[in-house]
């Protein structure tokens, strides 16, 4: 199959499997659920759960063993997209082309609806593992990684936060996307390996794909915010600039980001040359890298 | 040893637990830590902690068992504390005589410590599921119960917050209050009897008392936010009614509230009345319906 066809695939089936988990009964807290939805339907790349999908399968092929972690990392994500547009945070009015959740509700329920997410990607889990008989020790070792992954994010959306406006040195802007971005990234590809049963060897050299590709994934975002297309990116751009946000092109400069987004990428795919059909992982790491949107 | 010294003593306890899962290593996040940091050590009363303590110490007396879920517990507590008191939901100055977490920090900071706390209570929980030989069942099942609480917990705070200034059923009135503070309450008196291996019969009376004081709980503080000392509270009194928000005593008027309170702690210690060792649990029934903060 061609790396696009099996891209969208995948995201179908996860699209499918996040509209199963929504709740739609008639309930005095149905709004929140509504804005819930209204965010988790929005259209994401689904990166995260394509991930653990496809490092399972560099391993296994019953994929559909993946699919609650994939969910709940949809939603780890989605939580954290919420938290972050908001008005004290980044304040963002537009994502993904749409209204940002505090925008189409109002910024209590949009605080409401990313706790209401975290929890209930937790919660999904705990149930899948209350519900399995055999896997329950991979599935234990990899809700840690979740958990561990997420702790990264928060302390990276805080770094970034801070330090908004001001100049920041290489080594906090690396410690910043290592863990924003990169952290959640680097656990959904570990997971995939963690719930497949690969041995340690394996998982480390996943886990440098995973470092490279997270690494490349912000400095994409970083120049697809300075000269993407807005239409396609469904915001506008320049924004990090004119807040003073220290980015690696407003740090670098753009051609400089460039050469390191193309050394990065082949590095990554380095990494996981010695696996059989890793074919669409070396893809997706190009096309985290040259997506334009 | 008489009821005061033993809750106490409990506290005492919980807030040595609590100060050794403070993070306070030099890391580009350690603002957010201390905002962390000074919401949790905030000297609360640790209520719900103390329920999963002596819920399971009516039927084992390794109570330090019970203490990875019991500052979980806590920490969510604080989650929701700094999330409620946000500008955007409760927008309060003042929680237990000091600054409210955004107020000290920021809003950002404050959203941000409050996801943090709440999934650093889960990784604290999965941490000890993984270090577990025996009892692992018994901790996985606690932890559902866990998270099906913090899930209530959400979806009744977000009912407050919609209906806040608007006329509310009593129907919506009592599925508010049971799913805002009730469904934790009623979690954490579940957790110690799972965690002790208690039997289905001894859950469901114990489910019943919970119920009771978590109604009791709720009624006591609508109480106590229109007649209560603010000098004792640590926050202005009267906010509720100017607010326009529906509680038990601008719904029901004082005297009803306080009848209602009297009968539901009555119900609350005869649910437990058949376990020995029950003192505590029925002084503490007595303790939530008749402090005085």
């Amino acid at each position: 199959m061609i790396f696009k066809e099996e891209l969208n695939k995948k995201a179908d089936v996860i699209n499918l499997e996040l509209k199963r988990h929504i709740r739609s009964e008639e309930c005095p807290e149905r709004i929140l659920n509504s804005s819930v939805e209204y965010s988790l339907l929005a259209g994401g790349k689904r990166i995260r759960p394509i991930l653990i999908m496809s490092s399972y399968e560099l391993f296994k092929n019953d994929v559909e063993k993946t699919y609650t972690f994939a969910v709940a990392m949809e939603m780890i994500h989605t939580f954290s997209l919420i938290h972050d547009d908001l008005p004290a945070i980044d304040n963002d009015d537009y994502r993904r082309g749409n209204l940002t959740n505090h925008k189409k509700f109002n910024e209590a329920t949009a605080i409401l609806a990313g706790d209401s997410l975290l929890n209930n990607a937790y919660n999904l889990v705990i149930n899948d593992i209350i519900n399995s008989d055999k896997d329950r020790e991979q599935k234990i070792l990899a809700l840690r990684e979740l958990s561990s992954g997420v702790d990264r994010m928060i302390a990276g959306e805080y770094v970034d936060t801070e330090f908004e406006g001001k100049e920041i040195s290489n080594e906090y802007l690396e410690y910043m996307h290592e863990n924003k971005t990169g952290a959640l990234i680097k656990a959904c590809v570990r997971i995939g390996a963690i719930l497949a049963g690969a041995d340690s060897s394996a998982i480390e050299k996943l886990t440098i794909y995973a470092e490279k590709i997270g690494l490349a994934f912000q400095i994409k975002d970083d120049i697809l915010s300075e000269i993407g297309d807005s239409k396609e990116l469904g915001k506008p751009v320049g924004n990090d600039r004119e807040r003073g946000k220290c980015t690696y092109t407003t740090k670098y400069g753009l051609e400089k980001a460039k050469q390191m987004l193309n050394d990065i990428t082949s590095e990554a795919i380095d990494a996981i040359s010695l696996f059989d059909n890793s074919e669409f992982l070396k893809d997706l790491a190009l096309y985290i890298a040259y997506r334009n949107k």
